[in-house]
């Protein structure tokens, strides 16, 4: 994890000490849920809480201030009223090294709020301490274990340590991803949400994650990026390492005027951010959809340079969706190569469609899923797969999981399952995940994830 | 259900009998699943298998023929090999009203199953019978009970009774759609899938849906139709009635190879489908996500004749993310009206982003979401609300659900409710879905459903 950017942020996702500033010995309050989460995320480093009206929090001692803790402490979560924060940052100069506000009421409220805004930046500046936020969920890192997100786990879940990063504006929409990372088995590396983003922003992430071994792909999700030029230099730097994703809300009148700017201003920059994500060497995401199906996808699955895909399907409308779905993206159901056409039609039962997609029909056992999967996605003709898993057709029983796990192992190359349906085919997912395997709910979903994955891969890999 | 179309195909989804033939007293086999999924849907007319195998079968008086039960059966289920079916209906001549041939090894595979759906055709033409497939799950009909679909219910759900019915090409498209109905609360009317298509085809269901009270919304899945000219006045005289929205596969070139015909012809031809959907009053989806969207939509909410959205959230990211995709799609995010604004200013706490989209924040608590639901779709302001549900805060509980649906019973305006999110927020669908009020799990998923109810209003109703 050796950083060689300018801006060295590994003692926000890796600190030794972190400070719960506003730490309350109450239940349900968000800086004792924030000590719960640190607990519960494992983090190793020592935890001070911090409240001038308690000796002790939660079994931890408990300190007047940040000044009173022994030595300089790394990271302070802030959960204070807005109009005492600058004066906390103030007092800690020279005893913390960054901060990650979680606090509202700043510039996102009212006048007030930016002029508390405004002294929070020359507070933080005089003292040279870094902040994240304010008014965001700070970080959750899988990593280390750093976990500032103040939503209970019962309501949000936390993703296992994974090697996917996700950088987002809004804490709700980094919320609701990593709540279904975790659902569906998927890891994830470090996954920031900056707010107001008066301090680090997406380039100062953008520089530290391309550094960051833990980190394979990032995602990102922008209303605005504070430094256009900055941007691109860091997203280019990232992009030359890793796979950087990312979608631009705000794009429409209704999103913008959303994001609270002016309608006329940022319609016409939302063109200036496909220039630049392209510039950046960034792959564009059109929304929410595409934002989680592409963490799903890169979240497994290294990209991979062509785009050839192979359909596998036991119910030929479904198949046909998914190949329309495919070539509206731009992947190429490619025709089987003669020779393997061949071979499929000398070895396999007569009533299954041979073609792409290769219909297994409702005939289907596990064992052709398999064997089709090996012969097509083995061959050079493809370089991904996806399987619809219709559970309809009695052939298939909770072995699939596994012997599909073992193809995707054998030929590594990415392997898509897709699985719609209702109350059964859900009650299948579990057994998918378990090996592995990142389960797609509809064609769309699974054909947007192979087209995050295909040419998108980087040579001398 | 008066019918008063040239096809009146009321006795095939509301026959007095049913015979099943081919019928087998081994579970698993697809005539004896045929047999429990008749009495699990609540069939109540008269069922007789028809094998002279057996004596008897599932407790049933079971027939060597269907020309050996006295008088005239409506409907026959035949699941018999391929071959043996063009003599079924021969011989049924004058006893038979109407059959779903299920056995596949027709047309769909090669020149022998081509000559043979010949004969089926001549011989149905000769004894009068018509014929749904062969090739196909044949009919579900929620409002008879009429179930040929032979996968078992362990397997896919069959929806309680609604208003939407679907039409259906492809069997595992109708199979997936309503197994999610199910799942999701939706109800669902006739459902047809109908393969091969030699006799009983799409336009004949569109006219018989037309006239058919228990039918509220059409949804079509289309890999190509019969006979262009008919389809055009079929689906015209349908939508004339209620709302049809239809999906066309075998857009490019890989769905197109998929369904089997030549690239040239139908990339060419899916421009015509177009025309003809305008022409005839067809909304037109993209595919199977767009799909299932507008069945959730038509199955519970009656469309509107504007494009005016208010979307309600607690996370400001997620309703960006909304708005960006209703104004994609053609919806009004339309601004507050200012004595609206004005109010809402004076009376909700100072703290919520009032706009639209009107973010609640992290403050929200349920009786915040109904207050902001009255006052929005209340006003005339607005024809159809989103409501995105993020269950972090914890101020939201399990009261919410209700208040929502009190809420839509009181305004009477499409309500859409978005709740993406991992095991928590999935854990309180069912809450929702006790209410009457279908879920959507994503952004874009509740936008595309509020469009397909956008502006498709009809005057008068």
């Amino acid at each position: 994890m050796a950083q060689r950017g300018k801006n060295d942020l590994g003692f926000l996702f890796n600190p030794e000490s972190i400070a719960v500033v506003g730490a309350s010995p109450v239940p349900g309050k968000l800086s004792h849920i924030i000590l719960e989460s640190l607990d519960a995320a494992g983090f190793r480093g020592s935890v001070y809480p911090v409240n001038p009206k308690y000796d002790s929090v939660g079994g931890l001692k408990c300190y007047p201030s940040i000044e009173a803790i022994d030595g300089i402490v790394d990271l302070a979560v802030i959960a204070v009223p807005a109009e005492a924060v600058p004066a906390v940052i103030r007092g800690a100069k020279g005893r913390l090294r960054g901060a990650v506000v979680v606090s509202g009421g700043f510039g996102e409220k009212d006048e007030k709020g930016r002029r508390l805004e405004e002294e929070l930046i020359n507070s933080a500046q005089t003292a040279g301490i870094r902040i994240i936020g304010p008014n965001c969920m700070g970080i959750f890192d899988a990593v280390t274990g750093v976990d500032t997100f103040f939503i209970p786990r019962d309501r949000v879940k936390r993703p296992k340590r994974g090697t996917i990063s996700i950088l987002s504006q809004s804490g709700s929409f980094a919320l609701t991803a990593i709540d279904l990372l975790s659902e569906e088995g998927i890891g994830a590396a470090r996954v920031v949400s900056y707010g107001n983003r008066v301090d680090v922003d997406e380039s100062d992430c953008l520089e530290f994650l391309a550094y960051d071994d833990s980190t394979h792909a990032v995602a990102l999700y922008i209303e605005s990026v504070k430094d256009g030029r900055r941007f691109v230099e860091a997203a280019s730097l990232c992009s030359s390492k890793k796979p950087v994703i990312a979608v631009k809300v705000g794009k429409s009148g209704a999103g913008v005027s959303a994001a609270r700017s002016h309608t006329g201003a940022l319609a016409g920059r939302y063109e200036l951010y496909r220039a630049a994500f392209k510039k950046a060497g960034i792959k564009e995401l059109l929304g929410f959809e595409d934002f989680m199906d592409g963490c799903r996808a890169l979240g497994v699955y290294r990209p991979v340079q062509g785009n050839r895909v192979i359909i596998i399907t036991d119910g030929g409308g479904v198949g046909v969706n998914i190949a329309d779905a495919c070539s509206s993206l731009g992947l190429h159901v490619a025709p089987l190569p003669e020779a393997l056409r061949d071979e499929i039609l000398k070895k396999f039962p007569p009533y299954f469609i041979v073609g792409n997609p290769l219909d297994l029909t409702g005939s289907v056992t596990d064992e052709w899923v398999a064997t089709a999967l090996k012969r097509t996605l083995g061959d050079d003709g493809f370089d991904a797969a996806i399987v619809a898993a219709l559970w309809g057709p009695p052939g298939l029983t909770d072995r699939l999981p596994g012997l599909i796990a073992d193809c995707a192992k054998l030929v590594r190359k990415p392997l898509i399952v897709c699985s719609p349906g209702g109350e059964f085919s859900k009650s299948k997912r579990r057994l998918f995940i378990e090996k592995g395997l990142p389960v797609f709910d509809t064609p769309e979903s699974a054909a947007r994830a192979a087209a995050i994955l295909a040419n998108n891969g980087k040579k001398g890999r």
